[in-house]
């Protein structure tokens, strides 16, 4: 049995820089016709030089025309109007971090008061430009994310004509969010499909599932999975796969993200099967939506999976994946073009 | 400035065995008088033969009279009263783990049918042994002993003249549970006195404050807090303090525990100093309210703590303790005998 997805994109994806960039960039374009590529860099990308050199590097090293970085601008309240018109054909969206909430993350924004982030984000409304949050704040790291939650209503509400994404949301408040306002729009990994807190902390501590957001209680992670699986029109793939070389990981201070790019469309494939949901709601999740939401038309590519078992790799490179050395239900078949 | 604690006692201990014994023991017997010792070696302490065997292995790592080990044994509902008999002068308590919970517990109870533990209970009552059990469900994480706490309640009520001991607490529900039945009592570790999850997992991953049960929320940790701070009668110092070999923490799959036995008493000392506490309340949390719970008269000894900062060792052997490296506000001084 063997199912196809057309055009996967990944709506939210970390391809680092140099040797990390050439080692994992490759296994994203691959299997997907594109991916909105984080501005997390260090020093963050902020202008259009820096992306439009960083967007050089990431086809340097995926060598194909076949993928498309969709490229991102780390967010300052400080951009003006005409600084955002000069960005606008290089950016896919831009990308707030609450400052020091996650990796490479210090310059972000501090407090959210809206007079102060009103010309931005308004010239941004104008200019049609996504905003993608990633929404934590620095409380109890279980509750981050739903303490969030009135902020991102508070921006949705003094800007109802921006389209803002909450990133890789991990908790039913973000999910109930999803309906109570028209411009809010979220991605979901698919480890957060698939795990919780008692995966990386239940048993044994498991760091490499430890992420940020931290995965959450059964019933988030209950949420998240009811619009994925409907194929929840406000609602896309973003894997937030996360590359760290395996010491970084393995060591005193765990870093956080979870390397799920090589797999990610076959793990989908599985628990979408699993749960009883049709090939067309995945469609959505991996592809369709994103094309709605940022209105972006990627290149035909034709992914086939099939109900193969897939043992993933111990490591690729220096990265240690998700599931590494056990079993997986899906293989990557093929992948056709045109 | 200097404080002096009489007798302390390490209500809740591992020491291991072998090598890891030799190692860990002495720092035990060096600052406190005794210390309840757990039984879940592999395989558990089950029978008199290896209560006594295992005592005089811990007597000799520790080469001191200084020190009681007050035995336990890996409770077995199977164990009949001419058993439990013939074992009451050497244990202290018998320890309950609910099977499979935490380090070498997969032979402890399923499910908790009072029908069944009668018998053993019972015995247990009449002889005045007390039951110390590891109280957690299979459930989620963060609700594992909260979950358990109506299974304390159900022992609490059917054996009222057993004293039960709730191991390592760590939560509000546990410390509610206490002044509801008269014969709940409770020992509370020095780490779950200062972090919570968020120090666990809020910023890097943290693999030396990974323990089972796993640091809760700040109301939890504010609730432990007050009965230790107040030296409630019924809540005790246990430290819980657990040694793994380095390499066993900072791996792929990291064992919980946290090692504190050779800092316990300097943290105790700057906790209580810093919430305002009395050295009085310290002294009955770490030795006068455990000698009253069991009717244990250890060996005098005074622990002179002074307020000089100590720098943690990176390591005891191969053990990397909590706050490794780190500077904590209280030194050892000096232990004076009789």
């Amino acid at each position: 049995m063997s199912i196809i997805l057309h055009a996967p994109l990944d709506m939210h994806l970390h391809l680092r820089d140099e040797k990390m960039l050439a080692n994992i960039a490759p296994l994203s374009s691959h299997t997907f016709s594109g991916g909105l590529v984080m501005p997390n860099l260090v020093p963050p990308v902020c202008s259009r030089e820096e992306i439009i050199a960083y967007k050089e590097r990431i086809l340097k090293a995926i060598g194909t025309d076949r993928f498309t970085p969709y490229m991102t601008l780390f967010f300052k309240p400080t951009y003006d109007r005409s600084f955002l018109e000069s960005v606008k054909d290089e950016v896919t969206a831009l990308k707030l971090y609450p400052a020091g909430i996650t990796t490479n993350s210090e310059g972000g924004v501090s407090g959210f008061d809206i007079e102060e982030l009103r010309p931005a984000l308004e010239a941004m409304s104008d200019l049609e430009i996504p905003l993608c949050i990633h929404g934590e704040t620095n409380g109890f790291v279980m509750d981050r994310e739903a303490q969030f939650v009135p902020i991102y209503e508070k921006l949705a509400s003094a800007f109802p004509k921006l389209k803002i994404i909450m990133e890789h949301i991990t908790t039913k408040a973000s999910v109930e969010a999803l309906d109570r306002f028209k411009n809010l729009y979220a991605t979901i990994t698919v480890h957060h499909l698939i795990i919780t807190l008692d995966d990386v902390a239940g048993g044994m501590l498991r760091p490499h599932l430890f992420c940020k957001p931290i995965a959450k209680r059964p019933e988030d992670k209950e949420a998240l999975l009811k619009v994925a699986l409907e194929g929840h029109p406000k609602v896309m793939f973003g894997s937030d796969s996360a590359p760290h070389p395996q010491h970084a990981k393995e060591s005193c201070g765990c870093a956080a993200g979870v390397f799920t790019a090589p797999i990610a469309l076959q793990l989908l494939a599985e628990l979408f099967e699993k749960e009883g949901a049709s090939v067309e709601k995945l469609q959505a999740f991996v592809s369709d939506n994103a094309q709605n939401i940022y209105g972006i038309t990627p290149s035909s590519k034709r992914i086939v999976l099939e109900r193969t078992p897939f043992k993933v790799p111990d490591m690729y490179h220096d990265v240690v994946p998700m599931y590494a050395g056990e079993e997986i239900a899906y293989s990557l078949k093929e992948v056709l073009y045109a």
